[in-house]
């Protein structure tokens, strides 16, 4: 397609309206319309054997067709008796009855002989010889004897319609003498990728392709929902295509998801389709992400276009494909765990808007902490790594730092119990470190997020972590972490511990071809430069070097540009977009870039005292002298770990 | 077998030796011991298509292979620039650029054409023609542009071992450009129900027949937990076959559930088997119920004897079977969500022992309450309707009324909010409200507890119930409920609404072998009454007319056999253990016993009224007058819902 093509067809297209209906309307008024046209009743019901049944959701209720148990029982080993056959039994008065004849041997379920109404425990019993059993105390009526129908009655509702089927239930079912049971049909949900630019998982990749990942997502999901998900093809944008496509899914299928093309962009055909095949109920709501969701119904079955990137997939598929299937599948809808947490940080969303905030969490003294993470709608890692959500409803601007707030937990609690919580300065080989903490110590793990090891030191200080990874220049000493440990965490005892030293370098493509090997070569004509943000340690490094080589930050073209971890310096060279960055060898070398040394620096954990006996420390330091640990990171390149695990510095101790 | 083999049997068995060891050691010695033999650890991995891997657990961290995205690409439909050629666009001096020459149109997701480094939004380009575009702002270099890696940088991460995988993590690991990824095994379970009093399902039962349910309860929950369940054939009470099918389960799988056999019974072979084939770490824990499990090992696998009373099958497996499974699985120990409740009543519960104690929960006024049900191990369904389980510690001697309680739920908190706790009175039609109530209103379910009419209207002056189903006759006035709200609940406004008339009356075998006709007939020689419950409207009533021929209570056999049904009563005449009970004409009919009409009495649903405008009345009364309900309800037979619905009477309201 030309330029001018696809300009027309943007000038064409830019009529596509798109609403910003709130949310809370939003879903009154789609699932009103959805019930009004009977399109998402609860399937009709299948038989299928008891035994399959697990997961299912009954589509009437069971009653018992045979009581349990469906005899009078012994609930015990011992002998059964009639109760006035022991009246007269005592120590001193012991009473011989006579096995086979007034006396049976029952074990615990065996049926209870006929004229007994009784059972004594075997311990009670001094057999006298093989034919004559003695007892010292009289018997009850009925004691230890499960009576017919104790557990159920014959014709009780063993599970009500509508029921999610347990391994319990499908015990009460077969229980209560059934081998087959009525069951809701399991909804099928078709998924059509759709994009021009999506490309099989596998595929060779051409700039500008896009790997069709959302379907097998939205696929997993809808199957945890109770669904089966059935995924099409990928259509290239093409409006008949696509609209046949979408036609012959209806049929197939009880509800349709069509991902992407749900937005205003100039091959978003979707809403188009579906209002020409049925109606579009809403066309964006004002969430945040996932805005452009297109809500309608064709032949009384819910088609839903969603938006293509992850997280907006994510969230609208929760939002709106889940009560969808919630509700034909016929169970009672299903919410998410809860946690309350601190937030860590003041949190700015934009009022009129429903924004879904992933944050991590971390049990930090006796304190929850939300860390909110990645904001882009892209970052399908922000939910990945993310802990849970925080919803910023619609009539608030945002939340103030430490305010306590509600998380809907993606994990489970006892996991974010059990993880020790790193922020501050980014390393390869904290991911090396997580790893291997969940490998020795199964149910831990670690959380980092990568704020610079200025910040780090700021969230120890505001108790939001269990520590934090610092390199440090004093520029004054030349000494590494100890002086800003004593400005910035007065009063709060800390041990510092060397995790490792590295090579600091400059990160250039293949070849270096702007041949830097100074600080001033940063200055040159032409060089554009990829910097860290502020408060990384790499970016003080940076700045003591343009100092002492007397060079102005306002020189270095780039100097603005700012990423958070080394990886994203270096993906930043390796696309292109700068011809250099200040980093490890580490991340040079991952994207097979070259890398000129510039320094050797310690980096360490600093760790409050008031955590240093917990096992959030305890475990890390284990795996620390692990030596696969260590051979691991090593192998990496440019790391030493001659030092890791040794404690270099206390600052004042509690005691003192 | 004759009873004298029997007798050998049992004396020679009576020397197998019960442990009673606490809970904590047991889980201390027993895991021990299978970490020294190796036992246990994660299972090795195996390569499997990602798109098969929802729910599987990493045998190794992924790492990405490919950025993602894996080119610069425009985060926004519009244009892409040099920003350079934007610096000098204002309001003032628009800026006019060459569309295909200086600015480029691109969808989101496209990659940035060669030269580019900024995208301007398609809302902020005014075109002049489709080959002019003029902006009237500046563009920051890299705005609206998601960078290389931006969401995954080649090399980094993705997840860690031992991960439990969920359908995000599929998207990131795709978008890495992996396609197959090395998860572990999934650990293989054998189940050997044995006992030769077992039948499979749908078999024709004699007495004495057990129905083989627990293996496929067993089964679900190993699936749920990660593992595959192989069931076997039921292996009848021989020692030699039995120790034949352990040894051959354990070359078949990773961990060998036997099931029953664990106990001293006459039969019960399995702890000498292990001992022969491998060894028996502990036999016998102090717990409640379940307390004769085996814990074993042979070839250094996993053998472990569960009992075969039901609630002791699903407890043992949640508490040994379920950490090797994940242990073995590679992922992080889970635990169900807990809640903290008010216990509704005292709990007495042995020391020395932990203690499980099945609970119903319900959200009253602003308080949570938990109601112990059942604690019979051969009570499946309490298991069933059980909303959470209680652990009533080994120090303790139970819990006070009123105390705080911490509950792990089996039941989502969502539906525990959503149920309508019913206490009183039992009635069969509670049962097909339930199940109306959920049918009509998916997410609402209504919970009873049979404690009698009196004790409901107690529960309600403990605000442990939102409303009591009531039929309690007052002998002076000959009115029904009335009398009892103001004697028992003074001061709470209270409304009375009729559930339903029905007729009450003696439930005897079929042809009424014992010609019963009249109260005094209750009296009469070898006539086994059953009763109900103290505080039962069914007991006032017979009291009542005991009284008014005036007969002793003693004079009546079986007067003291206290059933908490309707239906256990049927049950208990059905099974021969008694001749006569007195009851409603749907328990008589359920079990096709004859029935002798004696009275029409009225059962109410007795509601204070500051539950009066909430959901949980609101929906109930709604299904009340819905007319498949009440057709449902009187094709039972001996009711009549000629007023149901009804407000009856109303105690003093809150205004006056």
């Amino acid at each position: 397609m030309t330029a001018a093509d696809r300009l027309v067809k943007t000038l064409t297209k830019r009529n596509v309206y798109l609403d910003n209906t709130p949310l809370e309307e939003t879903v009154e008024k789609y699932f009103g319309r959805l019930r009004e046209l009977n399109a998402i009743l609860p399937l009709e019901g299948e038989i299928i054997p008891v035994d399959d049944a697990l997961g299912r959701v009954t589509a009437e209720p069971v009653f018992a067709r045979i009581s349990s148990p469906h005899y009078h029982a012994s609930a015990m080993d011992g002998i059964a008796v009639n109760a006035g056959d022991t009246f007269k039994a005592s120590e001193t008065t012991p009473v011989i009855l006579n096995v086979g004849v007034n006396a049976f041997i029952v074990d615990t379920g065996d049926p209870l002989p006929e004229g007994c109404n009784a059972v004594i425990m075997i311990e009670q019993v001094h057999f006298i010889s093989d034919k004559e059993a003695e007892i010292i105390s009289a018997a009850a009526p009925w004691q230890h004897i499960r009576p017919m129908g104790e557990d159920i009655v014959a014709t009780e509702m063993i599970v009500p319609a509508n029921h999610l089927l347990r391994p319990v239930d499908i015990g009460g079912i077969l229980a209560g003498g059934l081998t087959e049971i009525l069951v809701r049909k399991r909804p099928v949900v078709a998924i059509l990728p759709t994009g021009t630019e999506l490309v099989q998982p596998g595929s060779e990749l051409k700039s500008g392709d896009i790997i069709e990942y959302n379907s097998r997502v939205i696929g997993g999901l809808v199957k945890q929902w109770g669904a089966d998900p059935i995924r099409y093809d990928i259509t290239v944008d093409s409006y008949p295509l696509l609209k046949e496509k979408i036609y012959r899914a209806v049929q197939e299928s009880d509800v349709v998801v069509v991902n992407a093309g749900s937005s205003a962009g100039s091959e978003d055909f979707t809403s188009s389709i579906i209002r020409e095949l049925g109606e579009v109920v809403i066309h964006g709501v004002a969430i945040k992400p996932g805005k452009p969701v297109i809500l309608g119904v064709v032949q009384d079955k819910p088609v839903i276009g969603i938006p293509g990137y992850p997280v907006s997939a994510v969230l609208n598929s929760e939002l709106f494909v889940k009560p969808v299937i919630e509700s034909m599948a016929g169970a009672s809808p299903t919410k998410g765990a809860t946690m309350k947490a601190l937030l860590s940080r003041k949190l700015i969303s934009p009022q009129g808007v429903d924004e879904f905030v992933r944050v991590k969490l971390g049990r930090v003294g006796d304190k929850t902490i939300a860390t909110p993470i990645s904001r882009g709608a892209g970052v399908l890692t922000s939910m990945i790594r993310a802990d849970g959500i925080l919803k910023a409803p619609t009539l608030r601007e945002g939340f103030e730092a430490g305010e306590e707030i509600e998380v809907e937990l993606l994990r489970d609690k006892r996991e974010i119990y059990n993880t020790t919580v790193i922020i501050g300065s980014h390393d390869v080989s904290l991911d090396i470190l997580a790893n291997f903490l969940r490998q020795n110590f199964p149910g831990r793990s670690l959380s980092s997020a990568h704020v610079g090891s200025l910040g780090g030191l700021l969230a120890l200080r505001r108790r939001e972590a269990h520590l934090a990874g610092i390199h440090l220049l004093d520029e004054e000493t030349g000494e590494y972490n100890v002086s800003y440990l004593k400005k910035l965490l007065p009063g709060i005892p800390v041990v510092l511990v060397n995790l490792l030293y590295r090579q600091q370098g400059f990160i250039v493509p293949k070849g270096n071809p702007r041949s830097i090997r100074s600080f001033t070569d940063l200055a040159g004509p032409d060089v554009k430069f990829v910097n860290r943000q502020k408060g990384a340690g790499t970016r003080l490094l940076l700045d003591y070097h343009l100092r002492r080589e007397g060079i102005e930050p306002n020189h270095v073209e780039g100097y603005d540009r700012e990423e958070y971890t080394h990886m994203a310096v270096a993906a930043a060279v390796a696309g292109g977009s700068a011809d250099v960055g200040l980093g490890i060898l580490a991340a040079a070398n991952a994207l097979n870039l070259d890398f000129i040394p510039v320094t050797e620096e310690r980096y360490d954990l600093a760790i409050p005292e008031e955590y240093w006996d917990t096992s959030y420390i305890s475990t890390l330091l284990e795996v620390m002298n692990d030596s696969h640990f260590k051979r691991s990171v090593e192998s990496l390149g440019g790391y030493s770990l001659r030092s890791t695990g040794e404690v270099v510095y206390r600052t004042g101790t509690l005691e003192n």
